[in-house]
């Protein structure tokens, strides 16, 4: 069900492991200080998308938390076996490609870095068509944290998801499908696995927001590969600040993500976001295109 | 070195497992998500210290998180079994008993829940002695946050400590050794791992202040234990709001959690901290009695 491979400098190819048992340290720094950092890629096609974008997220990521990780040659060689290995053991339409490297177990000095292929979430897969309801949450921090403070790790994509995934348990309590975060001064922010996009159309003038990187949130690969199209097919390119008015004004509000993909919002907090079909039949055009 | 005990309903007291061989899923969802919650206990004369107060924490934390832990009943079994296959092992004068509990592997519906037992770090023990030096870091959350946002899980101790031990690393390349962390509108909070806590004396009278849990930070179960211990012995106690202009002002602040007990503080930002002897000595005897 899940492929396995550790990196491993004994093993220029990567370490073959078996997910279905116990494979890591109850010491080791990942699990105990959610101290690590992590990419998920999509796997479709034969092809691992993104993957120049995902490996130099990963190391901005390091470099943010001073976490020495393998190179990329090492990276490449592991996913390569791991993506063989589960084509062989179950193929499936659509992939998630996991890449971890944590601090490993304290006192050893040297991190812990493994690549998991699993069956991509059938859930999100049906929300690309369905669309999904949302809601605003507060993220606690205001929109200049990032500058002041860089100690917070904003921008980097760490293992510690505790408040991401509290965020989207309150939202299905409340009934909604997923979160936008907003910063304490009423900024919008980003959703806890995904970045945030609108659209508006003027005339013949077709425009592509998402929020501005000043606010801390976390360079989307989805967002940057859709922007590069979209720029391409002539569209109008901004970023934030956005308001929550303007995603409620927008004609399309979306949430991108390597996996999930392109994700029309229906409605935030209860309201309803319109849909401009062509507009999104053009950018799910451009996300299907993504290498 | 480290005993380690997992709780599991097949072994009443506990099953025994080698710490020093890997124990844990890849896909337990402690370490891809930081999603689980822990204590850290210490364990010295016999005694796991505070263990009715790190249990109920616990409790806390969980439900915060909406996370299903065992029951109370199998955590102490665990520990009992845990603290006996130490001193069989490695004998020590101190040792942390570290109690986690995660959310599991996905789609498994079951936490995974561990005990761990492994000797106190020597540097703690010799900071009690010798002091530390702190810098105020910022938080990023205001001092209201809590309240209006429990997504954010303030007030639980869970496993997404990434930011905490990244504040521990910007004060170690100043060269300083731990943090007190201000919330964005100026008010003190917290240590990444420990509780603050300052003293001032009139005439005769003694008091002694800690800031208030309203700010969303972790209730102290040190402080917790040192607060009674105060009250008996006729010190007048009071809960912040505390500004940094309050530590500088104090005849004493400290550091204080359940393993590094009580920690003087030397200096705040390069500026001494007035060090009561006498008020540390009395303090310190009541957290030496800590059962």
């Amino acid at each position: 069900m899940t492929a396995l491979v550790f990196l491993d400098p004994d093993f220029p190819a990567g370490r073959v492991a078996d997910a279905a048992t116990a494979q890591l340290s109850v010491l080791d720094q990942g699990v105990t200080r959610g101290d690590g950092i992590f990419e998920s890629a999509l796997y479709t096609d034969g092809i691992v998308r993104k993957i120049d974008a995902h490996l130099a997220r990963l190391r901005v990521s390091a470099s943010t938390c001073d976490l020495l990780v393998p190179h990329e040659e090492a990276w490449r060689a592991a996913i390569a076996t791991a993506v063989a290995a589960f084509d062989a053991a179950t193929p499936a339409e659509e992939a998630v490609v996991k890449l971890v490297a944590t601090r490993g177990t304290e006192g050893t000095g040297h991190g812990t870095s493994w690549v998991m292929v699993s069956p991509a979430p059938e859930l999100g897969r049906r929300q690309r068509q369905s669309g999904i309801s949302v809601i605003f949450l507060d993220r606690g921090y205001d929109s200049r944290v990032a500058e002041r403070a860089p100690w917070l790790l904003m921008g980097a994509k760490t293992l510690s998801y505790a408040v991401n995934m509290a965020a989207l348990r309150h939202a299905k309590k409340l009934g909604a499908d997923d979160v936008i975060f907003t910063s304490s001064d009423g900024i919008v922010l980003e959703g806890p696995t995904s970045t945030v996009l609108i659209a508006h159309r003027d005339g013949d003038t077709k425009r592509l927001i998402t929020p501005t990187l000043e606010t801390g949130i976390l360079p989307g690969t989805t967002q940057g590969a859709i922007f590069s199209a979209a720029r391409e097919a002539g569209w109008e390119l901004g970023y934030g600040p956005l308001t929550p008015e303007n995603l409620l004004d927008a004609e399309g509000v979306w949430l991108v993500s390597s996996v999930r993909l392109l994700t029309p919002v229906n409605s935030i907090d209860g309201t309803a976001i319109a849909r401009d079909g062509q507009l999104h039949a053009e950018l799910t055009a451009m996300v299907d295109a993504i290498q």
